[in-house]
């Protein structure tokens, strides 16, 4: 068996050495991340406006695929919050909620999603997820926590309300706020306060009643499980449906349906956008949950394999009734801490949600949706982290813009326009902070050949040569400024006859850097000024003898600053005497 | 006097001593540009879609404002080719050529650019415009000659055609070829020839009739004019206009009248972007020009200054029935040339061009447009330079590609399309360059206290200690790349418990590149192995000290690499023995 293979299905190289312990422990791990994945599935599928059931689906294939051609060990692969808010603004544009046209969609968005996901995976473009920083990233997410609470405070109010930013969503519920029902309130609340307990308080109070550590842990996993059981008994017991308490209603029952994505180039074309949204965001979040986790045990991931496990997983999503999915924080954690050993606990999950959806579903019937939504913002309101504003603040101005842009842009506009918003910002700050490099002009520290500041260190300089020095990359955005700064200092010197360039931090300098340093090099020629350059690093070097520059350049390239001085700086009279 | 408004008003500084030598420079000087300015003012205008005297009045009262607010000495602002071009295409786009709307929105157009233009220089923004790299600038400026000269060939053809791309001006050119008027072939084939020699073989010519070579070099400048006068006199004479030619037909008379923009937000919305690309355009143009010349006489330009000036000069544009205008190269050249001295040479320009609107309009109402299209035809060619794709295929990839991508979407697509694509991919092509530094392992050089790539020299390594030196600021597209870097080289060597990151070129690490190395430095302490920084630049240890990264760092910041191998590296026990 080839290593490239077994690269590109890393299912190759564990299976094979798969025993006794590793199932033991995936099995273990496989039973607790089932008894939680399957109130969250149902939750998210809400929050996506799809029928409960999708959530299950989404978990089913898409873990069992991630499996085979993911890297991470532990990596829960599945619906999330923020991809699942994602969908629900995205499918929300092309169809209504509750229709056919809207779970077709959202299989669209899960096929395009899956094929992006391959293509960059293919073409060994992950870096460019790179391109969303991680104040973007933390500002988005944290703007997104609060919109998806937002939009669940009507399942707990019982009431209609829609909305696709902060401000839509608050006034919806404001207009309608009257209409409150109050058995889905009393649910509802209920529901958030208890999960909040379980969140803090149910491990330490286990533990106080004499379980034991790990015991206290898993049966805190099932917490949401115990809200969803006792909530749904009530509703059936008391006929709350009947008083007008939202349900899950009647669910399918079977395994995952082989559903075929429409591949309509009208819907394609509405969709791609935001698919690619949905791939870039859902590939960040799994990859540093995935780092996180191969970390600990010195494992690697493979970003672009990663984007095919990914693609893999989403298409597996698109063709089983299921929606965009990718690698969850909250899961692929306890996953691990349950002791997962292989890719192939993921499987066994698979089987359990399987064996819900076969057999589990009639009972989830009057399942209230508050409840759900109770289960969507506790876990949601984890994502929020205003803090980060304060860091950003006090570490760097630019980042801590990016931040707020973010997170305003999100809240008050929307997560497609949030996240391209913030993207953008964060790219112009990063080129404007380039644009105007730190330079200075240099001496020689008597007594050593190291050269500093002028305006920072007592040193020797001599009024025929100016000496820059560029902390910087030479290109586009900064060429000018530095032709301006030296144009500046000779017109405002009579006494120059050297200019050397110091270039040890000059990483590249591309064409249009190369045409101004020509143009100063012209410059100063015709004013009879020597134009030099020192320290200039061997791939810089490269490219510029590939040109016509080192030929005209009206002085020498030296290979240290120090031979420079000695060469260019005439002895005092004196010394020469000597 | 303050020193704040010389500087604003650069006027004040050089109108004091204005003495009896600069009024004969300036006074000859602006004898030639009027002649040459007058022939090229109605041709571009020709080019925008505008009547013929928009050209004349675009030429008047924006000289004189640059005069008084700009800062080079010689620049001579007008319509020029590329502007003429954008607003061609910009203006198309809101109304049809030869309404009253059409000539509005122009003046609109030109408003809005001063605007801009004025803010951008009230903030000194003019850095921005280094967004536009070389290549970009050279490829649209070539791929706009070509537009240009091909949109003009319909005039040499008398025929009807129009578009906005190079496949839609062919096609319309061929679609009614056959239509061809042969009294304006002839006369446009008789004036291009004509004007090619004047540029390539007229100064030659009269110096070998034995004139001198000022008075070659006076008389080639009257050239253009020579075609008008003679051209002009033949379709009066031979009734040519009765024949099909097609004449600039009657003109005003008169001074520049008064305009006022229209400031419909209607309007505003749809031309803004073109406004602000004609802004930023004609600022790049302008301030190339601008500086070539102060170069040679050791004078500085103000970059933020010159955006007042050319915003004030665009504002009388639209006041004065013109449209936008910017710094032309071959006018300023001539300026130059012709021993203007300050910009009153200007001044004196304007009173001529003022003069030819009031008494010499009537006598071009015979000229044929084909003469007028003959000399922008001549004039534009000269913009054209593939050349620039030999020179950045040989220098750098990267920049050829922003190149090549420039040129076909402005051909292919269209200006504002063409120059916004190369801005975009020149941009994203930097971003992925810095997205994979160079990145060396390093050891140290025997016998010395520098540290080489383990790669390329012969140097000593100890399997405890990992040195990585980066060749680039850290940020948030590379970040990860490190992150991920590190974490393969520790999971692939057992061996290692030290991990130096050597910093002597990273000018910046952002916040996201802190939190990539705060993960690097937990997983590192996890697995028990010491995390060290040498060589970190003062800027960036000032940041980094207002953080809690230097605390929880599980090792130290060393000043030097070689301080950081004395500590790190135990020494070999015979060395320890000895």
């Amino acid at each position: 068996m080839s290593s490239g293979l077994r690269r590109h299905v890393p299912i190759l190289d564990w299976g094979r050495r798969y025993d006794r312990n590793d199932l033991a422990g995936d099995g273990l791990a496989a039973l607790i991340v089932t008894i939680m994945l399957i109130p969250q599935s149902l939750a998210y599928a809400l929050l996506a406006g799809l029928p409960a059931e999708a959530g299950i689906y989404a978990s089913i294939l898409p873990i069992v695929l991630y499996a085979i051609f993911g890297t991470s060990r532990s990596l829960a692969v599945g619906p999330v919050a923020v991809v699942s808010l994602l969908t629900a603004s995205a499918v929300g544009e092309v169809a209504a909620q509750g229709t056919a046209g809207y779970a077709a969609a959202a299989l669209t968005l899960a096929a395009l999603s899956g094929v992006i996901l391959l293509l960059l995976g293919a073409l060994r473009l992950g870096f460019l997820a790179n391109f969303l920083s991680h104040p973007v990233i933390a500002g988005f997410i944290t703007a997104s926590g609060i919109l998806i609470a937002a939009s669940q405070l009507r399942h707990l109010l019982g009431i209609e309300a829609g909305g696709h930013t902060l401000i839509e969503m608050v006034t919806g519920l404001l207009v309608n706020i009257g209409a409150t029902n109050l058995p889905t309130l009393a649910i509802g609340l209920a529901a958030t306060a208890f999960l909040f307990w379980v969140r803090r308080g149910m491990t330490p109070a286990l533990r106080g009643a004499g379980l034991s550590a790990t015991a206290a842990a898993t049966l805190t996993k099932a917490g949401p499980v115990l809200a969803v059981v006792v909530t749904t008994a009530l509703v059936w017991k008391l006929s709350l449906d009947a008083a007008g308490v939202a349900i899950v209603g009647d669910v399918p029952r079977g395994l995952p349906p082989f559903t075929v994505p429409t591949a309509s180039p009208d819907l394609i074309r509405q969709l791609l956008v935001p698919a690619i949204l949905i791939s870039v965001i859902g590939f960040v979040e799994s990859i540093s949950v995935a780092q996180t986790l191969a970390a600990r045990r010195r494992e690697r991931i493979d970003p672009d394999q990663e984007l095919i496990g990914l693609g893999a997983a989403n298409l597996g999503a698109a063709f089983t009734g299921g929606y965009p999915v990718t690698g969850g924080f909250s899961r692929s954690v306890v996953n691990d801490d349950a002791g997962a050993r292989t890719p192939a606990a993921g499987v066994y999950t698979a089987i359990g949600l399987a064996f819900a959806a076969a057999f589990l579903t009639p009972l989830i019937q009057y399942l209230p949706q508050a409840t759900l939504a109770a289960t969507i913002i506790v876990a949601v309101l984890g994502l929020v982290d205003l803090s980060i504003l304060r860091r950003t603040w006090t570490y760097a101005k630019a980042d801590f813009v990016a931040v707020a842009v973010t997170i305003l842009a999100t809240l008050g506009a929307g997560v497609e326009i949030g996240v391209a918003t913030g993207i953008g910002v964060s790219l112009v700050l990063h080129l404007v902070k380039t644009a105007k490099p730190h330079v200075a002009v240099v001496g020689l520290v008597p007594g050593t050949q190291h050269f500093r500041n002028v305006d920072r260190h007592a040193v020797a300089t001599d009024p025929g040569l100016l000496t820059i020095r560029v902390d910087e990359s030479l290109y586009f955005v900064n060429a000018r400024f530095l032709e301006t700064l030296i144009q500046d200092r000779v017109s405002e010197s009579g006494s120059i006859s050297n200019v050397v360039l110091m270039c040890p931090a000059v990483n590249e300098i591309d064409f249009s850097a190369l045409e101004s340093l020509e143009a100063v090099n012209r410059r100063l020629r015709d004013l009879g000024i020597g134009f030099h350059l020192s320290e200039v690093k061997g791939p810089v070097m490269d490219r510029l003898a590939r040109t016509h520059f080192l030929d005209e350049l009206n002085g020498r390239v030296f290979l240290s600053q120090y031979d420079a001085w000695t060469e260019l700086v005439r002895p005092a009279p004196r010394s020469a005497a000597e």
